[in-house]
């Protein structure tokens, strides 16, 4: 191993390859801290082709590489494993943006930008990169590729799959694959970015990407409403959109256990609303025409809204801070579930249609199974994505039994998003966390074709090994 | 071959195997003529059952398969090769539609379904499936599908690609893949559909898909633009973009010679504006809303437009007829080319940002080896994508001569496409036509993942051999 080692200070010189010990530890552990391990080393390369020259050395000694980038998943699927067997490989020094070109609407990153860097270039071109997350100060491009990254405006602008026009990729013979076209149509052959795009970093190095560019919206107008239930807020959804078409780029719905629990632990946060509902819902319409009449179009809508007895009450923001203000109500509920404790989280994705029964089955099972059980739902409804939080009311003890039976709450939760034909990582991947678990709820025909890509690609299973797959 | 054909015979049923001969001839011939081979016979399964018998039975056989849906695709992808050596399976008789789900936005279909009966299904629940091509009445989803088709509205609603959310796939062994998720998101693996999608039936039999709706728009606005020249259109089409989002639902440039050509043979268009210009824009406005102020923002867009010298002229349309008027000068540009005489066509794509020097370097290039050419050049310019195409002004002898050198058109073509980091298939696929050029193209790591691909997903080569790789 010392050879690798010596091999890689040759390439990258001594100060990119941290020897291991305390000098990795950052790179070993994930943000939150549930995953922990130790690599042989961390090989921070500076461009694609060193990236490429880490891979060649790493395949001749036939020691795994696990990429890394902004550290920040939820699914330990860029912490090394135990044992000192791997390369960490950073791709934070790939950290440039190449190009950006305003009339073909794309940019053109490395991989270890962050999010926010992106987002900026984009900005001074008078453009917007829509990709957005709590973590877009850290995460890096190519972890948002490689986890096919979502966020709160899927809805309008598709995940990072449907913000991807090419890649540059190093495979696991150390070869660079330049996939780095800015296309919108081009039929010519099978479409080789899909399949590293979300791949985890099991198939190549992602080491930069060509991305697309949105019209940066000139007003917006948001509103926090309260519905009548859950069927109600999926037939209101189904409105705004015929109505509002793009324009609708976020429609978050919270509970009101998720609603009530943030108002208690964060005083920052006040209530918007009089109304009591057992559901609420967060509206944001957006448009690059300054001029465009939003708040009237919000408000016609609305006015059928509760016509139909589908909207109880609303608040419209009258200003960009109070818009602000209605979008911390859906911000910080991660931060007060923080605050209150331990929760069983899930990230689940059921059709649109389905989210109502999804949320009736799933309440049922658990509280039947675990009586005082507190659920905290919310998320991305629009894409049919929750985030669907279990705890026990009691907190205490009560509580840490609860986490303890940790795998029986996932196995309801899972059974019910796969009855309904929905998926158990709806935006966070599978990582170490998943990677067992899915195996129930895959076909074998599934996880068989998947080997068999994997195995075309990256026959020695060089990369991220004992992740995804 | 005879006991495959028996076995098929018992399969199916004696009706829904022809045998070769007069029967199998509508199959065994493109819609253009272009290219015709024989089939061992034709099948025609009426499930994914059927069709995994089939498949089976091929395999069982050592036969090759040649998927077939509308033929109406324009490169030979689904006609069969000479020597009745392959089974060719059309597709048509699964032509179901198996659910509409309006609140998720979602259509089932099975791949023998024509695109006009899926665009009806949606549209009977109040909602649009975007895809329009001019074959429309005789094209099916599988071929769509399979050649990741494109048309007028890419700009706004994506290629077949983006409008897929699941699918269900024969696979080379018979076995059937069921991936008919209706999920916007689901990050649990690869993401195996995105294969199939624009494979040309080379990696697997595509029996039915899961298609994303979108609303249906309410209103539009269409006009027809007189422009400086090609880089004032896409400066335009910036403008247009920042202003209007995605209510942008079509840009297409047709230029000078195009148009004339077109007022020349086709009595039934009229001249839109006295103005004469290089090129024209037709540009498509739409909303959901029925009471979005189109015009006035059309007309605001345009102010700024003549503003900057941009666009030199303007015919808005005062109604739908008039907007049918306008679509028709574009639409009916191949039907005047086809009755001008023969064209070596073209479908490249660049970054829109690269259209004007595509243009120019094409237009010199071509001259300078062909002088007397006449380009007709017009195409989908929002998503970078021209049907360019060459033909000898004088017509008759020269043109006769001209279109005997092809391959050297091509070239000129293709080579400036590529320079541009463009594509020498846009939205028309490989094939046939395009298989060998391709590899003129594409760097040999490129065309070596692709083979990787098929290999693991058709090790013995038993889907449409012969196409794209």
């Amino acid at each position: 191993m010392q050879s690798l080692i010596d091999n890689l200070r040759n390439q990258l010189g001594d100060a990119h390859v941290l020897p291991a010990g305390p000098a990795c530890a950052p790179y070993e552990e994930d943000w939150r801290g549930r995953y922990r391990g130790e690599a042989l080393c961390v090989a921070r390369p500076a461009s694609t082709e060193e990236v490429a020259a880490v891979v060649r050395a790493c395949a001749e000694a036939g020691v795994p590489i696990v990429p890394q980038g902004g550290n920040t998943g939820l699914v330990g699927a860029g912490v090394p494993h135990a044992g000192r067997r791997e390369v960490l490989l950073s791709l934070s020094r790939l950290n440039r943006i190449r190009a950006v070109d305003p009339v073909n609407a794309t940019l053109t990153a490395e991989a270890g930008c962050t999010l926010v860097v992106v987002q900026e270039a984009a900005r001074a071109q008078g453009r917007l990169f829509p990709l957005s997350l709590a973590s877009e100060g850290s995460c890096q491009i190519g972890g948002n590729l490689a986890a096919n990254a979502g966020g709160v405006q899927v809805l309008r602008y598709g995940n990072m799959r449907e913000l991807t026009l090419g890649l540059e990729v190093v495979l696991a013979d150390g070869r660079i694959w330049d996939g780095l076209r800015g296309l919108r149509k081009d039929n010519t052959g099978y479409d080789l970015k899909q399949l590293f795009v979300g791949s985890e970093g099991t198939l190549g190095v992602i080491t930069a990407a060509v991305l697309k560019l949105h019209p940066l919206p000139a007003t917006r107008s948001v509103a926090w409403l309260a519905m009548a239930d859950t069927s109600a807020a999926m037939d209101f959804l189904s409105l705004l959109q015929g109505r509002c078409g793009e324009r609708l780029s976020a429609f978050e719905i919270v509970s009101a256990e998720a609603h009530e629990l943030l108002l208690a632990r964060m005083p920052i946060c006040a209530r918007p609303l009089q109304t009591r509902a057992p559901w609420y819902a967060l509206v944001e319409l957006a448009d690059g025409d300054a001029a465009s009449p939003l708040v009237s179009l919000c408000e016609r809508v609305l006015e059928e809204g509760f016509g139909r007895g589908w909207v109880l009450d609303a608040a419209l923001a009258q200003s960009e801070a109070q818009a602000e203000a209605l979008w911390a109500l859906r911000e910080n509920i991660s931060e007060a579930q923080k605050k209150d404790g331990i929760s069983i989280k899930h990230d689940i994705s059921v059709p649109v249609s389905a989210i109502p029964t999804f949320l009736e089955r799933a309440d049922t099972a658990l509280q039947a199974a675990f009586p005082g059980v507190r659920i905290v739902a919310f998320g991305h409804a629009g894409d049919g994505n929750l985030h669907y939080n279990a705890s026990m009311r009691e907190g205490g003890e009560a509580n840490t039994a609860l986490v303890a039976r940790t795998a029986e709450v996932n196995r309801i939760v899972h059974d019910v998003a796969a009855s309904l034909n929905g998926s158990i990582s709806a935006e966070h991947g599978l990582g170490q966390l998943k990677r067992e678990e899915i195996r129930r709820y895959k076909s074998p025909l599934e996880l068989e074709l998947m080997a068999r890509i994997k195995q075309a690609l990256d026959p020695r299973g060089l990369f991220n090994p004992g992740k995804l797959l």
